[in-house]
């Protein structure tokens, strides 16, 4: 395997991710920060589906992307285009060994080496439904005060940050 | 003092907060969950002001609870009434060693001893604007996410809960 690993070692690795669909997170995460966008891994949609990356824009939009670490990976997921009901715009993300041609046309993709990421084809916009984008961000909202709650009671300190919010 | 501290080093203590606003807190923040509520410390409002607490109930509604450690800290404060017009309930959280009667009759009251608390007066319900409750709900999503992905990026795992979002 060329890309040699910045995160080998990374402790939310937690069974269910690979090490390179890691990799392939981590350059994602930071894409979407430098974008401004504020972004959640594995978030529990509605159907029990998990979606890999949520990302929150500076105006609510929601973007999901969906980490594809190998063909095979792909090939065996049939429920993605759930994740367009479930958001404004859907990516895939994956790394350069996985061919870009067997991602479909009508999603956004984005390459990520785990450094950085780009977005290599910008997704069609689909605008959730009121009330889908209502449930949904309360979602996004319950799950983050959640994780951070049990951090702070199993005593892991995750301060507040300037302009998080904004 | 006669509260012994559980949590004497916290390391969420972070200057802002007292060694006693944190035993409060606790205690207010176990109560919450207790009741299904997900709740995060110090989010900044729009107007740029601080509040102590904010819970999420499971339908979406927003409760700020604003911790008072001494009566002196009650009349410092010039600023809650603000908090109303950013919350669906608005109460004040104390200790057993601060006079009940200090707080106002028209906000809600709990009482915390650190290890749990209790709602002695529920708070009048005064529902958010549709536009407010919106842009509320995206910064407390917002601000949940950033501080995960700084904590995510820093080495620290904080993983996805079960039933975290229902």
């Amino acid at each position: 395997m060329p890309i040699i690993s910045p995160i080998l070692s990374n402790p939310l690795a937690d069974g269910r991710q690979s090490e390179r669909a890691m990799v392939i997170r981590r350059g994602v995460q930071r894409l979407l920060r430098e974008m401004g966008a504020h972004v959640l891994p594995e978030l529990s949609l509605a159907t029990g589906r998990r979606a890999d990356l949520v990302a929150l824009t500076r105006h609510g939009d929601i973007w999901i992307i969906e980490i594809k670490s190998s063909i095979e990976d792909f090939r065996v997921d049939r429920k993605w285009p759930d994740y367009r009901l479930h958001s404004d715009r859907f990516f895939f993300a994956t790394h350069p060994e996985v061919p870009a041609e067997i991602f479909p046309e009508e999603c956004g993709f984005i390459l990520s080496d785990g450094y950085g990421a780009e977005i290599l084809r910008d997704a069609p916009e689909h605008r959730l439904l009121p009330a889908t984008r209502k449930a949904l961000m309360l979602r996004i909202a319950r799950a983050g005060a959640a994780r951070l709650l049990a951090a702070e009671l199993a005593g892991v300190s995750v301060p507040a940050l300037e302009g998080e919010s904004e």
